[in-house]
């Protein structure tokens, strides 16, 4: 069994007029994150943590911003797209730790429900996916609000 | 043997009057960071690490901030009953890898007392206990010594 | 077999005058890292993982940044000689998943270059080197180009 890791880092900006997405789900909150699909933070770390322990370039790569059929798109359909990618080539998830920066809201209460909606999504146990959340003490990007940030840690076995 | 990878990430913020405290060793410098605990930002992103990797939530579910008790603790009273909450799911660890980012003080000179300390905390070889000190070039929130970030990666198997 | 993981975050200014070197190869741009070195942000990060990995310190106690030897030297230099202490200490590579955070230029042209010029220095198999980049939406140090980071996990087997 050969096993492999990857770690994937995402940032995005926080504007007003844009839902929050992240993990999966729909969080009420004054902003959203900007991007060219519905910028969930946290599951493009997770793809980027994914395809970069396979080898297989970044989110980026196969799911360019310059095109039209992502603009919008859910990035659930992203994240079973990349895990369909790695099975194909053989891989099997062993487990995903990941984490969002992020000052507000309080995304806690949260995180059973993003584990839930991943762990579906990805077809794994949901004991194979923890998720996170942290402020950064009002440092930085993070910490002004200006955006949010996630970082991934996954292992894969072939 | 299952093997599971973690990440944590942690930040806290410097202030005048407050000791500095990390990886478990008190450091003479002209501030400290602040936080609910002794605000150790090392020892707190190894527990984050070590509870990600367990799929066990993080240091905030366990030993959260409002809570009398964890006032002022010492965070290696954390680091401790992580472990044992990990032992006790069947986890043993393989290694960590931690990374602080910090301008200043010099940490290279303290790194080998705080690998000592924490591998006696964990009750492990030191040998599993790396740690490591960068600054980040004056650069962000590190780098104009308002914080200090802290980063650890960790694997354990069941 | 012992497994091992390593995680490795290192940060260099963006100044005018100097070459950008970035993953072992000569990049166009209008500027360059400043560093001791020829101040290769992404193997930096990538030593230090490997380092971490095996519990030998970082890139600064190896190659001090205070030693005449090591001014303006090719990082690529720096990467043979880490991997050569990790093979006398009985590691082998496993894999390495890198990711570098710059604003400009557009690195995801010269990924492939990257990877095949690591995989000679460390003379192992391409497929065990990811390189992903990201830029920050513009937040950040790394957003306002004032500088890159890079970030690098990797897994090791004695």
């Amino acid at each position: 069994m050969k096993i492999r890791v990857g770690f994937g880092y995402d940032v995005h900006k926080l504007v007003p007029g844009r839902d929050l997405w992240l993990g999966g789900i729909k969080i009420e909150h004054t902003e959203g994150l900007l991007g060219h699909s519905d910028a969930d933070v946290l599951i493009h770390a997770i793809c980027d943590a994914l395809l970069g322990a396979a080898n297989m370039r970044d989110i980026g790569f196969h799911f360019p911003d310059t095109a039209g059929e992502y603009e919008n798109i859910d990035s659930k359909i992203l994240l079973r797209k990349t895990m369909a990618l790695l099975r194909e080539a053989g891989y099997e998830l062993g487990n995903i730790d990941a984490t969002v920066a992020a000052e507000r809201p309080k995304l806690n209460p949260h995180i059973p429900e993003m584990k839930r909606v991943l762990a579906s999504v990805l077809e794994v146990d949901e004991d194979d996916i923890s998720i996170k959340a942290t402020t950064t003490e009002k440092l930085g990007f993070t910490g002004r609000q200006e955006g949010m940030a996630a970082y991934a840690t996954v292992l894969i076995q072939q």
